[in-house]
C-alpha cells in the first residue's frame, strides 16, 4: 500500500481515502444511495446547503416578503456577492467576478466588448472542436459586427493569436480534459496586442487556478459543473479590475445601469463589472448557487487538483490495462477533472454502467467521460466503479438491446 | 349596492367579491398574513404549486437523479412546455411561444433577427419613456450592426413606423398602465413593410390578449409579474409560426442547435423557436415558472381584464376625490393591471403604506403604483387599502423621517 502515486488496488484506494484531506466534504452533499456519480463535470451533485437555500428563497423570501426581498434578502446584490465567492477559486479579487446570464451570453458580451475597445485587431479566433457554443457565438458575432472570423483547426489558436485579435479558448478541453498552456497563450497575446477570453467551464472548482498571478485578464465560466450550483445556474464573468471600466457590453439592460431605479432614458453603465448584468437575474437559481459555493470554504484548491489527478491516473491505468484508448493526457500528467475512454460501443456501455448505479456520460462518436469531482467522490468508490466497468466489458453486458436506445440528453 | 360599474363603498366591494368568478383562485397562492399586496405588476405572489415545484426540482430531481433529470424530469423540454402554457394567455398556438433568457435579451435577439431577414428597413425605433431596457438594447444593437436608430418622443413610435423599420413597443406602459393601440400600430407596420416587437411584460396574465386575431407576429415578455413565475423567472418570445424559420438569432448557443448532443462545429438552427435558446436555462427558476402557470388553468381571461379594470376604476375614483392626479387612463377606460397616483411625497407615502401592511411601489419622480393582480386580490381588501391611503394623507403620517430613507430597490 502506498499513498504516493495513485491507487492500484482496492486496499490502496482505501488507504488514500483514509489520508484524504477532502474526505470530510462529502457529507456537505446530498448524494443518492447506491449511486457512484461520475458526471460532476456535466452537472455537479447537490450541496445540502444549496437545497436548503432553494427552499428558503422560494418558500420564505418569495412567499412571505415577496418583492421586499430584493432588499431584505439582498437579491439585488446576488450577482456581486456570488461572484465574490467564485473569485478565490480563480485566484482573483472579489470585485473581479460577477454572476449573470449563461456562459454562452457572457462570451458574446466579453468578445464584443473587447472588439469595441479598439485595442485589438478586429479578428475573432476560435478553434474547431472547441465547445460548440463558443464556436457558434464567435462566428455569429463576427458576422454581425463585421470582424474577421478565424476558425482554426483544433489547437491552432495559439499560432493564430500571433497575428493579433481576440481568442476564445477553453482552459480544459470538454472532451479530453487536456489543459491548455495558459502562459504560452498569454505571452502570445501580449506580444501581438491580442486578448484571450478563457472559458473556465471545465476548470473552475477542480483546478488550482491563479488567474491574477498568471496574467489572464478575461474569462467566463459556468457554475453547474464542479461548482455544484444547480442545473443551469447562471454563468460568471471575470475581468481584471484595471480593464473593467473600458468595456462596453453589447447587451445593456436596466439592471446594469449606473442608476437602475431612476429609470433613465439614456444608458450609463454601472461602475465595474455590474455593467454586464442585463435583465433581471433568475433569483431561485442564483441564490441557490450562492449557497452552493459555501462548500468550498476552507478547501485547499491544490488538494482538489491533486485528488482529481490521482483519480484520473487510477482510471487511465485501468483503461490502459484493458487495452482501451483514451484521448485524455496520460497517467502522470496534469489534466482537468474528467478522463475519457474510447470504445465503439461507448453509448451502450455508459447505459449498462448506469444500470448498475454508475453514472457517466457519453460524447459522440465513441467517448465515455468519467467525471472525478474531488469534493464528493472517494478513491474506493471510483475503484469499485472501475471494477464494474471491467466486468461489463468482460461479460459484454452492453450488448443487451435495451442499452442501444438513445435518450434525448446524453 | 351594485355589481355593475365598480365599488364605491365597502359594502359594494363585498358584493363584488361575492359575485367574483375569480375569488376561488386566491387559495392557489401563498399570501403572507396581514399584507395587502399591490405589487403584482412588479413581482407576482407565489403560487402554492410553484413553491412545491421549486422544492421538488431541487430536493428530488437535482438531488436524487442529478444529471439524469434532463431526461426523467424533462428539463430539456421546459423552454417549449413552459412556452406552451403561456401561449393561450397570448391567444396563440402552443408552438408559437418559447421561454428562455430574460426579456432584455429576447428583445435583442428578435430585433437583430428581424433586421437580418432583410424584409424591413434597417431602422430600429423606440420611444423615450419606454421601459429602460428596451431603449438601451435597441440603441446598442443599432450601433453594433450599423442600423439607423430612431429614438422618438414618447408616443411617437406610430408616426415613425410609417417610414418603415422595426419598432419595439410596450403594449402596457410601465408607469401609467396605458394600453397602446395595437391595431393601429400593426396597420402602420403592414402599410410600411415594418415590423413591431411587442413588449408584453405588463400585459400578460392580466389582459385578454388575442395576438393571433389581432395580427401581431412578434412579442417578448417577462414572466414574474402577472404570471407569478418567481423572482427573475426567464422571459418568453412569441413569433407566429409562419415567421419562425426565417429568423436567425444573434446569440446562437449549443442548446438552440438542430442537433445539440452531436456537438457539431457548425451551427444549424433548430426548427422553429427552439433556435432562440442559447445557453443552458436556469432550471430551478424555469421549472418553478412552469408550475406557477397552472394557476391560469380554467381562468377566463376576459374576467381577469374586467376585474383589473374595476379595481383600477375604484382606485382612480378615490384618487380623484382626494384631489390627486394620476397619469393612468381615467375611470371607465381600459388599462393594464396597475394604476398610478402622483404626489410629490410619493416615496414617503409608499413607505408609510408598507408599514401598515400595504405594499405598493414607487417610480420617480412622484408616482406610486397600485398593482391590481386580479387572481389574488379581493375588492374589499383593496377598498381597505384605499381607506388606509386616505388616512395616511389626512394625518400626514408620511412626514415621519423614517419614511424618507431610500432602499436600494424601490
Amino acid at each position: 500500500m502506498s499513498t504516493t502515486g495513485f491507487p492500484k488496488s482496492l486496499e490502496d484506494a482505501q488507504a488514500f481515502d483514509a489520508a484524504d484531506p477532502l474526505a470530510a466534504h462529502r457529507k456537505a452533499f446530498s448524494m443518492p444511495e447506491g449511486v457512484t456519480y461520475l458526471v460532476g463535470h456535466s452537472l455537479g451533485a447537490a450541496p445540502v446547503k444549496a437545497l436548503k437555500q432553494a427552499n428558503t428563497t422560494a418558500g420564505t423570501d418569495w412567499a412571505c416578503d415577496i418583492v421586499g426581498s430584493w432588499n431584505t434578502a439582498d437579491w439585488i446584490n446576488l450577482p456581486q456577492t456570488t461572484g465574490a465567492k467564485i473569485a478565490p477559486l480563480l485566484g482573483v479579487a472579489p470585485d473581479e467576478v460577477i454572476v449573470c446570464d449563461s456562459v454562452s451570453l457572457n462570451l458574446f458580451k466579453l468578445a464584443s466588448a473587447l472588439l469595441e475597445t479598439g485595442r485589438h485587431k478586429r479578428r475573432l479566433i476560435v478553434e474547431r472542436e472547441e465547445f460548440p457554443t463558443d464556436q457558434y457565438m464567435i462566428a455569429k458575432l463576427a458576422g454581425l459586427v463585421g470582424a474577421e472570423h478565424v476558425h482554426t483547426d483544433a489547437g491552432g489558436g495559439l499560432a493564430s493569436l500571433k497575428d493579433g485579435g481576440v481568442l476564445v479558448k477553453s482552459l480544459v478541453d470538454f472532451r479530453t480534459g487536456h489543459i491548455a498552456d495558459l502562459g504560452a497563450h498569454e505571452e502570445a497575446a501580449r506580444a501581438s496586442g491580442g486578448a484571450i477570453i478563457w472559458d473556465l467551464s471545465h476548470a473552475t472548482g477542480v483546478l488550482d487556478l491563479r488567474l491574477a498571478d498568471w496574467g489572464a485578464s478575461y474569462a467566463v465560466g459556468c457554475t453547474y459543473k464542479y461548482l455544484n450550483g444547480g442545473p443551469g445556474a447562471p454563468g460568471f464573468i471575470y475581468v481584471s479590475r484595471d480593464k473593467q471600466n473600458e468595456l462596453s457590453t453589447p447587451l445593456p439592460g436596466w439592471l446594469g445601469h449606473a442608476n437602475a431605479f431612476a429609470f433613465e432614458d439614456a444608458y450609463t453603465p454601472a461602475d465595474g463589472l455590474k455593467r454586464f448584468i442585463s435583465g433581471t437575474p433568475p433569483i431561485l437559481s442564483l441564490a441557490t448557487l450562492n449557497a452552493a459555493l459555501d462548500v468550498f470554504e476552507g478547501v485547499n484548491q491544490a488538494h482538489l487538483q491533486a485528488k482529481a489527478n490521482r483519480l484520473g491516473d487510477m482510471c487511465l491505468h485501468v483503461f490502459e490495462k484493458l487495452g482501451l484508448a483514451s484521448t485524455s493526457p496520460p497517467v502522470g500528467s496534469s489534466r482537468g477533472g474528467h478522463v475519457s475512454v474510447c470504445h465503439p460501443e461507448g453509448y451502450a456501455i455508459s447505459r449498462a454502467l448506469a444500470d448498475q448505479g454508475i453514472k457517466t456520460d457519453y460524447r459522440p462518436p465513441d467517448t465515455i467521460r468519467f467525471g472525478l469531482s474531488p469534493l464528493y467522490l472517494s478513491y474506493s468508490e471510483v475503484w469499485s466503479a472501475l471494477d464494474t466497468f471491467r466486468d461489463i466489458l468482460a461479460r459484454e453486458t452492453w450488448r443487451d438491446p435495451k442499452y442501444q436506445v438513445r435518450s434525448t440528453v446524453t
